[in-house]
């Protein structure tokens, strides 16, 4: 009810804030029997940590994933599978400044003004670490969709964006670019633009775009559950993000029906795939397609206004290791979300079958 | 786990076709001892009804909501309360032509494909028709939450839109025309490209904003539960939804962290809020403000190609009474969507306080 | 969360109040496709209602069901199953009786404690009339799970009790006797007792025994939600209900593991079943059986001293048509809440196969 | 869903096998700022451990709790509390003879049957070893509602039990002796029995009872999330629980309503507490009191015949270290699970005050 589970049948709860020992989580209902692909595991977990390339945060942790339960001799067991990520990089540093301060667009005050106390060393519970045990828990999924092929890619850094329709594009690619961005000519330009910006002590924001292809029909619950509302709601809970939208999206606002209705071909797919394969909130078989928005990341290094918890405002210079553009390092988090999703409505459309 | 329950604490679960005898709801959770305001609700479903003006469908639906339980001498007991919408336009139709075909960017077919079977009177449960019950308990919601004001109204229809902040317009003028927008000079030209559309058979979509004012600070859980994320879910999960932004949503994407972080006042509030009076998932007592796409209407007056159950494509003759445009009957529902999550969150903030 | 609803898969949401227009309730995750059979639903009906024979309250209630969504030409479609069943018997009594009084062994102080208000007429939400929305959802559950068979009858009124197992019973002859009892002799006994009891105002307790047979092996979770876990939650929150215990119950408490460990035969059934069908939280194959005790009605048609709100005693002559005994009308609900869980469970236990 | 979670808004998860490298859970829902009492918590996890006194199993195993997250200069911090306990004395055990038999009365067979793969080590997800995690978060939960007082004790073992009220005794006198029985003589009598017991290689049931007293009237949902109902799921979740029973229990089944009926003091008090300290499901202030009963354990020092999995019956040489009677150790996770239900229902009550 606080709000650190997700998911209806196969549910993760994660705990953990950056600076204690170890953050980590819970998979509860996961189907036995599964063998796990521990190095797919891993390579999720990769794509996700800080310091892999120049163009993202050059903290220094290992996530190294350790698996205590529901696992026995490499197969699933269909009991709850707990597992922690020892935070290797909590050093005691000196948080005298950050202490009393509220930093601008971050969660300090909000948190301090709910609970009432803050741990204010990192971000606390609201530090993108969490993420590390979603990219875990929707490594899992995956394997138990294997069929389904779920590929996100930034889509627009700033005011660069890939100009052409997915089906364009070479998800070979993806992987090939400290960016993640299929277009090589786009991923370019994103690279020096965020290069360039992080020499500014700045931050800028970006898009990133998922497509879901090989989903069954049938998928998503009709009324408050529809498909597109869990995946939202997925989207949404990461840090940072600002929007959600899927098939025509806020384009579609501006359409009129005879433009946006898809018409069907004989074997019931359809000629376009504006509703981006969700109709009613169910799925119908076409690809799944949708785009998220992410701010740019509050933390600077630059002088700023702080608000102190004796009410005044100072200027603090920010410090330390940062992204400089957090959508690089998001798509594998936006996978595993949309992992989560649709493994647990594939679970759970088992059950009135 | 089907889908028809919305909320934590203040639960809704609804249940009815269009074409039943009757739809209506539980609310599960409502506290004791509110007097409630019936002209309030009263006024919230005729915001709803088809009907009301000459920009939506000409279908006459009384929507007259019938309470059951929970409430007692004008008070809420605390049980639950149950509530049914008479369906008082249910003619014996002619169906025989709808039966065995799926209309394009409809339901129908993913329907028939997950549950086997479909109720092929009206839209069935995909049916828009199923909202009043949402708009009932949202009326109540708003009660529950009588210090914040929730206010919504229709920000563009097709191309048209308004072209100023929310800050400059009068809300108190959204209800003075059929668009529900509060900009009287775009207004005229979003009812005259309706009535325009609605000659041609066809439809068009279109965005509605929502502000919520007056939010106490703490509201919404930091991690999978963002207040964001809730209120995302919400807005995904009515019909004819594509997409969600809050804050400086899609844009904040193409922003800097240096343009866009929100500098503190002295006294906790902001001098800028791209945040959307949303930081780290939870209230920060700043307006939360967002905006929400709406396709246009599947449902055109024209001939269109439809599939039939033996697998040929063949044209129909689109007919009935429909709404050319569904923003300004969706004003309301918004409204009570977003009632839903501040009241569960309301009460939920009450826990750990 | 406020306890209306139970259930994880196949959902029962109830409302109403003993002397509201009308009570009911919304059935979600129900399958498509069943072809209910409502003379079944209906007959359950009858055998929970009011004034069915001699040894059961008077009031005369119709208890007529009106399903007003999720069923189509006769079949379920997948979508939420909304009923109502009318209060025909809502007569505007005096209560200026009751209105200022609390009666001993009833929720009427608690109530008004928890609440601050409460709606004083009839027993309100905790009046037993409540149960007939679990009967209607029980009748469906059982359609659901047709291949198990659940049957629940009088075990024992005040100190006379059935003094056989239950594979020694008929149970074709429970519905031959108004107190629900196999065993004709002891029938006899109880039905006198209970006609005795009745003459002097007065009310006695009993228990009802429920035997689940032909259950499949793998229904139920092993931790938190143990099928009879899952068993005896729903059957204490039955009015009335007192202790719960199932196989070798109370008894077992006493006995060596020599004496009680059921021992395997080759085809994997057991010889013995004082586990009563459930080892490790999990169906196993064998019979489950449990047995229910329910105290004596606390409404007597004598003088009784009652608490007033202005807290004094008050002597109070008891009136209306109440049972003097509730286990033979509790059988159909016992049943009903059995046909809950274990239907819950099994479409549980689809998801993980 | 597989049922691995506890509670509502305070919410316990766990994982963990008793022979993998850890067990443990993560409680979501803590309020913040409370101080832990981390010696409450150690005393408790003691009574639980093995090896503590000579009636008890003799394994050795240190159970010591580590705390990773939600907890901030010893104060919760409102975010969830993640904790392992490392399992010490998982020694690479020779399994060969156990690893394709099913024992009687175990799990062994049910899990294999629903998962198709067991973790034949040790009882996997079945162990009572999984009730350590329950321990914690109950000692935690102890500490939000710290003015109510649980208290759990042994009643009887086998034929053994106290002839007396429990207001005539000395709770005081709980924790000296082994068995955990504040009656010295009866006590005597069972640690002499479990001796003998013990050395014949077999087991013994036995009952514990627990008073929960200075209850805040009000405690407790009406319908299905009854007080009771909710301590019953929680007791019957307990391994080797067969039965539940509050107030008058069993007994009151017997009675006549006249006798039963608890009549007022005029402060709202009852002369008798029949009920049990709760009507209608909710708490009314009087001591909440209930007894549950436990099973033999199944694990004998003794030939036993025992199922293999090619279908054949083959005797097996039960060895290790058990329990001989599972009640002493089982009382202060009866408290834990007490404290559970009484917290959450706690924090519940709030929402609605």
């Amino acid at each position: 009810m606080s709000g650190n589970t997700f998911g209806k049948l196969y549910k993760l709860t994660t705990f953990g804030e950056s600076h204690g020992e170890a953050l980590g989580g819970i998979i509860d209902g996961c189907p036995a029997g599964i063998e796990l692909d521990f190095e797919a595991i891993r390579k999720d977990m990769q794509r996700r940590k800080p310091g892999q390339s120049a163009i993202v945060t050059q903290r220094k942790e290992e996530d190294e994933v350790q698996f205590l339960s529901g696992i026995f001799e490499g197969k699933t067991t269909g009991t709850p599978i707990g597992f922690i990520i020892p935070n290797t990089n909590q050093k005691s540093n000196d948080y005298s400044e950050i202490k009393d301060t509220y930093r601008p667009s971050h969660a300090d005050y909000v948190y301090e003004k709910k609970y009432g106390i803050r741990d204010y060393r990192g971000g606390g519970r609201s530090s993108a670490r969490e993420t590390a045990s979603r990219v875990v828990a929707g490594a899992i999924a995956k394997q138990i969709i294997s069929n389904i092929k779920i590929t996100a890619f930034v889509s627009s850094v700033g005011e660069i964006f890939i100009d052409k329709p997915y089906q364009d594009l070479d998800f070979s690619k993806i992987e090939n670019n400290a960016v993640r961005c299929p277009d090589e000519a786009t991923a370019l330009k994103m690279e020096n633009f965020i290069k360039e910006i992080k020499k500014q002590g700045d931050t800028v924001g970006g898009t990133i775009m998922c497509v879901i292809q090989n989903v069954p029909i049938g998928l998503g619950e009709p009324v408050f559950d529809k498909l597109h509302a869990d995946l939202g709601k997925a989207m949404l809970s990461i840090n940072a993000v600002k929007g959600f939208e899927f098939g025509s999206g806020f384009c579609g606002a501006k359409m009129k029906g005879s433009e946006h209705n898809d018409l069907y071909n004989v074997d019931g797919t359809t000629k376009t795939n504006l509703s981006g394969g969700i109709q009613g909130g169910i799925s119908n078989g076409m690809d799944i397609y949708f785009r998220i928005a992410f701010k740019p990341v509050a933390t600077l290094i630059q002088k700023q206004e702080v608000l102190t918890n004796s009410h005044e405002i100072i200027e603090l210079q920010g410090k330390g290791r940062h992204d400089p553009c957090v959508v690089p390092r998001a798509v594998p988090i936006v996978e595993a979300m949309a992992a989560l999703v649709i493994a647990d409505n594939f679970l759970l459309n088992k059950v009135y079958t």
